[in-house]
């Protein structure tokens, strides 16, 4: 008998990897198809299926993991997504399972993320443990007994839209101060702009379009004082947030995936530190803050894939 | 067959209340003594047993809840509660439960009250919900999926010490801005003082020891304009703590419980109002405030003896 498989689907704005991998998280075979070439879902599924089906590997697959924006685990649909040109409310798994004849599971990007941690990464010795994946924005999926946590609609553990500035910088949700506006790769950029230093004039860090986040930790390495103010500034927000971020679940780690976290341990550490002062009394010295271990592999397929061997197998 | 109890036993710093009662909340017997007349608490629980032999229903107890403050579900312990005459770790389950011989639960007064009302209360039909205890402090039970959360240490879910304003009022956690230094009766009679308001030279209201929270809302229903601003005040922070928090767990609705609260569905609705105005888009309609249902009734023991129908019997 051949080993079972798991296909993993990872929607984004801009492309669409998928790819099989195994169990321990052997990835079998990947590609990636631009999601904007396809207006119609239905025509996306068929190319999917097409390129699974040349592999030879159809038959082995034990079920489809997808991680979409705005994807809802409960009803397998994607729910008005801003970033995809598919509007109003997409039935997305039931059409991949109608499609592959196999059991299909959907969930927003960053709790397939933490799920992927929990079954290939940095979390697989963790009951407890939230993840945070900065981004363009902040997403986060929490996990409580080994069980990411849904709430009542599909959609609990927003952390990046926890306002953490009272009348701070302006969210695309409407709103003001939430968290993803200062710990994200935009947050770092919009930095550069908004953050008020003396050192500004004296940076190499220009304020245009083509300065990412990136740029901003290279400059602080190469010891540009106004990108290090910016990342301490980072820190300093995401760290304190962390602190209060313990009073929901007390977990035992956060675990930190994406650009940002992905400069280094010095970031992470940075952000235990400030967490650590700042937290309340009974949870002192209890919580740890990991970097994926990910990050060097396709995160995106495994993370959805991991949905297959933690709901379905 | 005699109808099963449950012992119902509330540690407050003052007194401890305990009763019996039915499964469907009926109390059978309930009394109190001051917890500051037991300088050890194996005589506490001595004068709590010969209490309850007195009754005649020792012997249909089928179980013993217990809330009290700083109590750890896991270990059954009261750790380091400041309140308390007991110093560091004391193994209240344990003690309880060797001297009844009956099975025992112990958690923090807030938890209990969220299984109270779930078991007894307002929230029996609902599956996701948060409790708010807006006492001297602020405490808070979280359930998910119908069970209360403990996380990783028995810690969670401590809500009062989220903080809301950055450098806000100190805490006596030793950190500043905490929400429950806002939202809880001691916060409403610090906004006397620390409120500033062109109003408040007109108010009735003194910044002395004797005004109470009660005294506040009971002025502002008289017209007074400064009572009314801290009123509003109080509701605002709390509203959009609560609509920050549905990031969390998206839970169905919050149970509000305690003094501010019982004030009325008006202090209620407030904080609804502001919620559902500052509530991210995914959840906007979707979150529910209640006013907890046990106000007029003994809600301490029965919080503490729900442990037993939840979790033992």
């Amino acid at each position: 008998m051949k080993t079972q498989l798991a296909l993993g689907v990872d929607i984004g704005g801009t492309n669409t990897v998928f790819g099989l991998c195994d169990r321990d998280g052997n990835i079998k075979f990947e590609t990636s198809i631009s999601t904007n070439d396809y207006t119609n879902p239905a025509d996306l599924i068929s190319t999917v299926h097409s390129k699974i089906k040349e592999t030879g590997l159809l038959e082995t697959i034990a079920g489809i993991g997808i991680g979409a924006p705005n994807g809802n685990y409960y009803t397998g649909t994607i729910d008005f997504a801003p970033n995809l040109s598919w509007k109003g409310i997409i039935p997305l798994a039931g059409m991949f399972k109608a499609k592959f004849e196999k059991p299909t599971l959907l969930t927003n990007d960053a709790n397939a993320a933490a799920i992927g941690e929990m079954i290939y990464g940095c979390a697989t010795d963790l009951t407890h443990f939230v993840m945070i994946t900065l981004g363009t924005g902040l997403g986060s999926g929490v996990v409580i007994n080994k069980k990411l946590i849904y709430g009542d609609d599909g959609f609990a553990g927003e952390y990046g839209h926890i306002r953490v500035i009272p009348n701070g910088r302006e969210c695309g949700c409407g709103r003001k101060g939430c968290l993803e506006t200062y710990a994200s790769s935009t947050g770092v950029v919009r930095s550069i702009s908004e953050l008020a230093s003396e050192n500004k004039f004296h940076s190499i860090l220009k304020q245009d379009d083509a300065t990412s986040a990136r740029d901003v930790f290279v400059a602080a390495e190469q010891g540009d004082l106004f990108a290090n103010e910016i990342v301490n500034y980072t820190a300093n927000i995401l760290g304190n947030a962390l602190a209060d971020f313990t009073c929901f679940s007390s977990p035992q780690s956060f675990v930190l995936f994406g650009g940002i976290a992905q400069n280094g341990d010095q970031f992470g550490e940075k952000v235990k530190a400030i967490m650590d002062t700042n937290m309340l009394k009974v949870y002192e010295n209890k919580v740890d803050v990991r970097i994926s271990s990910l990050h060097d592999k396709n995160a995106a397929i495994l993370g959805a894939s991991s949905l297959v061997w933690n709901d379905l197998v």
